[in-house]
C-alpha cells in the first residue's frame, strides 16, 4: 500500500506533509512557499487577468500529453485568451485513494515542465484525498493569474462587422488523441494532442501591433461552439469558409471513420482571433509559421447570432453547435 | 432526469451555456464576466496574496453550513491568514451526473451568499461533469486573491521565542457537527459548524496596529496539527497550558463518548495568532469578544522543534500531530 495514496495522506497530519515535502515539492519555484496557506506575490502595476479550470480529463495519460501538462497549458491559455501573459498559478489535487505514486510522480513531473514552458511559476496548492470509488484517480485545478497586456479590451463585445476571423492551427487533434487512447485505436501515423501553451502566438500578435478584438481557444465542443459562443455574445453572424479549414489527414480520416465532425472536437493548443478588416494579412502572416490561416469575416446579424458554413460545394449551411456530449471527459 | 445534471451539462454545447446562465448566473458579481475565460481585475497597488483549496466535505450539508459556504469561507479565510483582505474568488465546479439541480441550486445560492459575507466577489469559474460513480456528487474548488494589509509578513519564520500564542475562540465544532451528520447523532443541544469568515478579527487585529508575527486557521488536523506545522516550520517550541483551551461542553461531551481529541478535531472558524509579548493584552481583549483566549508561548527549540502540552494536573507531556486520518472528508 505504501506505493500508492491513502485517504490518510489527505488527513492534514505527518504522512500530508511527506506526500507534500517529497512528492509535490517539485512543483514550487519557491518551496518555501508550501509552509504557508496563501502565496505572497509582488505583481507589475496594470490590469490582471484571473481564471480557473478544472480537469477531468480519461485516460490520464493520452499521445502527446497528460492531465498534469493539460491542466497547466490549458488555463495558462485561458490567461493568453484575455491577452494576459501568465504569470502565477495555483494547483489544485483531488487524489482517489489507491492511486499509483509513481504515476502521481510522473503527472507533478509533466506539470513542473509545462510550467516551465509556459514560463509561469505554481505558487501554492491544496491536496485532498477521497475514497476509493468515489474520484476517478486524479482530477486537478488550476486557477491563474496573468498581467494584461492587451492595450485595448479583448472580448466578445468588441467584436463589430466587418471584422475577419483566423484560426491558429489545424483542427481536432486533442479530440483525435484522447478517442484513440480510449478505444485503443492504433492510428498509422499516430495523432498526437494539440496541446501546446497558445501566449508566444498572441504575444507576437500584440507585439507586432494588431489590435485584437476578440479571442477564443476551442476546447470543449471546438471550433463549431467558440464561434457560436461568440456569435451570440457579440450579437454578429459569423461566415467561414469550410475549404479554408485545416484539417490533417489522419484526423480527417478518423472523423470520417467514427462519424465524428471535426469541428465539434476539442482542441488544446488552437485559437480563435478577430481582428479588424485592415489587421488581416498581417495577422495571416504572423501565424502562418504554425499553420494558422484566413477563416472567415463578421457580418451584422440581419437574421440573429448565428454562424454560417460556406462548404467546399460553394452552398451556405447553418453550423450547429453541439447540443449534448460529444465526448465526454474530453479535458 | 431534467432535473437532474447530465454528462451533457459539461460538453461545452447548449446545455451547459443553460446551465451557466440558469444555474450558475447568480454566483458572479457581474454575469458579463460569464462570456469570457478570464476576468480581468483592477486590483490596488501592494502585495497581494493568492490561495487554493479544494473541498470534498461528506455530508454536503450539515449543521451550520455546506460545501457551498465551506468553500468560499474556506478559502477566504487563508487569505485572511496572509494578512490579507479577500478581494475576488472562482469557483470551479466538478458535478457527478445525476447530482439534483434543487442541490446545486442550494449550493449556488449559499456560495453567493458567503461571498456577500465575506464582502468578496466570485469573478470566474468553470464547470466540469463526470460519470455516475466517478465522483461524489459535488466537489468544489475556490481560489481566492487578497490584498495584503499586514504592513510586515505574516509567516512562520516571523516567529521569535518569546512570542505569545492565542486562539481566537472555542475549539472542535466542526468536526463534531460532521460527525453528527454523518452518523446521525442527535446532539441536544445540537452543535453547528463554526464555519465563519476570519477576515473580521483579522483586520481588528491589524487596524489596532498589532504586529502579527504568524497567523493558522485550525482546518484538518485541528490545533495539535497546526501548531505542529508552526514549530517546525519556525523551529521553535510551543508550550500551550490545556486548561485555557476553549472547548464546548456538548463537544467535549461528543469527544470523549466517541474517544475523538478536540485537540485534533478540524474547525472553519478559528484561528491561532503569535505576537511579540508586548501585544499580548491588547491581542487578548480584541479577541475576547468572540471568545478568544490566551493559550501559551514560544520557547527557543532547546530539544528540537515540538509542542508541549501543560496537562490541568501541572504536568507537562509532548503534543503529537495526527499521524494518519481522524476524519476524511471533514473539509
Amino acid at each position: 500500500m505504501s506505493d500508492c495514496i491513502q485517504l490518510a495522506h489527505g488527513g492534514g497530519g505527518t504522512l500530508m506533509q511527506q506526500l507534500i515535502n517529497q512528492e509535490l515539492r517539485a512543483l514550487y519555484a519557491d518551496p518555501t512557499q508550501v509552509l504557508h496557506d496563501a502565496a505572497r506575490l509582488e505583481l507589475p502595476p496594470g490590469p490582471l487577468a484571473f481564471s480557473t479550470d478544472g480537469y477531468v480529463v480519461q485516460p490520464l495519460e493520452f499521445p502527446g500529453g497528460d492531465i498534469g501538462s493539460l491542466a497547466v497549458i490549458g488555463t495558462a491559455n485561458d490567461l493568453a485568451m484575455a491577452g494576459a501573459r501568465p504569470l502565477h498559478l495555483s494547483v489544485a489535487l483531488l487524489l482517489e485513494e489507491g492511486l499509483p505514486l509513481a504515476l502521481l510522480r510522473r503527472l507533478v513531473a509533466s506539470m513542473a515542465a509545462a510550467a516551465r514552458a509556459c514560463e509561469l511559476t505554481i505558487v501554492t496548492g491544496d491536496t485532498k484525498v477521497v475514497e476509493r470509488g468515489k474520484a476517478d484517480g486524479i482530477f486537478i485545478t488550476t486557477s491563474g493569474i496573468g498581467a494584461v497586456q492587451a492595450p485595448t479590451p479583448i472580448h466578445p463585445t468588441a467584436i463589430r462587422p466587418g471584422d475577419q476571423l483566423l484560426l491558429s492551427g489545424d483542427l481536432g487533434r486533442h479530440g483525435v488523441a484522447i478517442l484513440a487512447a480510449r478505444h485503443g485505436l492504433a492510428l498509422v501515423p499516430p495523432v498526437l494532442s494539440d496541446c501546446a501553451p497558445l501566449w508566444p502566438q498572441v504575444r507576437a500578435l500584440l507585439e507586432a501591433g494588431v489590435r485584437i478584438h476578440c479571442l477564443r481557444d476551442l476546447t470543449r465542443g471546438g471550433l463549431a461552439s467558440a464561434l457560436h459562443e461568440l456569435a451570440e455574445a457579440a450579437v454578429v453572424e459569423l461566415a467561414i469558409e469550410e475549404a479554408r479549414l485545416p484539417v490533417l489527414e489522419p484526423v480527417a480520416r478518423t472523423c470520417e471513420l467514427l462519424g465524428f465532425d471535426p469541428l465539434h472536437l476539442a482542441n488544446e493548443g488552437r485559437f480563435v482571433v478577430v481582428v479588424p478588416p485592415q489587421a488581416r494579412d498581417q495577422t495571416q502572416t504572423l501565424l502562418a509559421a504554425s499553420g494558422g490561416a484566413w477563416i472567415g469575416s463578421v457580418r451584422p446579424a440581419s437574421k440573429g447570432a448565428r454562424v454560417l458554413l460556406t462548404t467546399s460545394f460553394g452552398t451556405e449551411r447553418l453550423l450547429l453547435p453541439l447540443s449534448g456530449e460529444l465526448l465526454p471527459r474530453i479535458c
